[in-house]
């Protein structure tokens, strides 16, 4: 089993794709040994630079991931795309025309594009959007493209993981204050306003300005608002140049990589302190007379779990 | 400040619906003196029957919760409503339409209709729809109706804390096993056929049948199907009756409740640990010395949580 993941390591490292995806496959899994295999991907990091692109659906992600994608490529630099499904248990396989249109980059050699679905990630879904962004990284790619719908926390939650959030408004969806509203804002490095062709484009540039006029006094960073029409490929160049200069030694992604990593690790302690606490307590006989005593309403769960805390951090003067 | 939860609390409980509205807000904004709160409205609880109604998008779940509340109300049942809207950060207000087309059950007087973000929501949806209910339930409405589109996982746990959840099908949308594939499967108690006027109905019936046939041998619980008009209310009657008879002593509602409590204790303790890590981690300056060693790859963020677990636990053998 060691011996496995030992041969896929080394052959993801020797630039081998096929190995790259089973080991993503893998580490999805849990299968035994994935921490050991994560620590040699994290110390085999080359710092790509992992970009989120997010926007309501029909916004045109997949056609400006293509766009991006391409323009990458032309200049030279190796790209991976990270695809967020939203297969809820409901809208399974809702993106799979994205999939099909994303085929014409996907098939290029210099492209990785892997899919993930947004149900049943073990560990979280930006967890594992983590572990797939490390393990191409880790690979070799100069550049990670992670796009996702923005639907759902948990799709928020995996953009955030990334160095540069591109959010992507379109004119005619009445949703580009919308979504700044809803708390994109926070997260946003740069908007794109896609089919800028339409008539009505300025005005959606107009309205996020004011916006981000309104919260200037909290951020001195400027957020820069580009126009792009993806079907043409206008407006991409200038978008993939403020891409790229986030290269620069100084620039904002090593400022914000701290609080990613803080991130990072406050999610996987807090993921393994749940399975801690549910393995342990599950089974505990002096917890099953707990439960039993706060349907009963002779406890409440809210006192119960003060003391549970206590008792956790052994501390007496837990606050 | 205390004295305004006292008043809200004693008002509430003395039957004003105002209180209670007021109330919930509060608790949902964590205004301070929440959790004594939570704690009076625990031990005031009266176990009401709480149902989780969910599906896709189309089945018709707000005309069936309309239904069935209305039968409710026949019977001299009280009936409060949580509906959680999907307003993501894009598509907010979606279910403004829903909202509207309850209206008809929310202007009576026994029934409490409570509308709930799926964004935003301190300490998570499910969390919070906890309290919403349990507030609901000491305020003393019979019965609790969560209708929540199944759509993302937030969703999906906020059903969970359901006695009993009804998942809503449709013909001629293809889902109908999609649903069950995707792993609604395990969570449903019951299902309801909804539209059963059209040709395809029984179909839909055949293939949920054939699906709980797969999966009997896991669990003796036979998971009854419904067929519904809710546009004319043709099987309603029979559906609520199956509801109701989850108030017989020793049924199945009472067995799930041991589960459901543990659930609600684990989330808590888990909210309560990783606010409490990242208080106090945030500004531990031996804590912002790792993260750039985990930056500069000297150090690997996997090894530095067991770390973090064994100190947090205080244990040398953590495992």
């Amino acid at each position: 089993m060691i011996n496995d993941w030992q041969q896929l390591l080394d052959g993801m490292l020797n630039g081998s794709v096929r190995n790259l995806g089973r080991l993503i496959t893998k580490i999805e899994n849990r299968d035994q040994g994935w921490l050991d295999a994560m620590k040699t991907i994290h110390s085999n990091g080359k710092n790509a630079l992992v970009v989120g692109i997010t926007g309501a659906p029909g916004a045109g992600k997949s056609t400006l991931t293509n766009r991006i994608t391409r323009d990458l490529l032309a200049r030279g630099k190796t790209v991976g795309i990270v695809a967020i499904d939203p297969s809820s248990p409901f809208s399974g396989g809702a993106l799979l025309g994205d999939r099909i249109r994303m085929g014409e980059v996907s098939n290029k050699d210099s492209v990785f594009v892997r899919s993930m679905a947004t149900r049943g990630a073990l560990g979280g879904l930006s967890v594992a959007a983590r572990d797939v962004v490390k393990t191409i990284d880790a690979f070799g790619k100069d550049i990670i493209l992670i796009e996702t719908v923005g639907v759902g926390q948990d799709e928020v939650d995996v953009v955030k993981t990334a160095d540069i959030v591109l959010v992507v408004c379109v004119p005619g969806m009445g949703d580009g204050i919308q979504a700044i509203k809803a708390g994109i804002m926070e997260i946003a490095d740069i908007f794109v306003v896609n089919k800028a062709d339409r008539e009505d484009a300025d005005q959606v540039v107009t309205d996020i300005e004011t916006m981000l006029n309104m919260r200037s006094h909290l951020d001195p960073w400027i957020i820069p608002i580009f126009k792009t029409t993806a079907s043409t490929g206008k407006g991409v160049k200038a978008l993939v140049d403020s891409l790229l200069y986030n290269f620069e030694p100084g620039c904002k992604k090593n400022k914000v990589k701290e609080n990613m990593v803080k991130e990072e690790i406050f999610c996987l302690v807090e993921k393994e302190v749940a399975r801690h606490v549910r393995s342990n307590w599950n089974k505990n006989e002096m917890f099953e007379n707990i439960v039993k005593e706060v349907i009963n309403r002779q406890r409440n769960p809210y006192a119960v779990v003060e003391d549970m805390i206590k008792n956790l951090f052994n501390l007496g003067n837990y606050q």
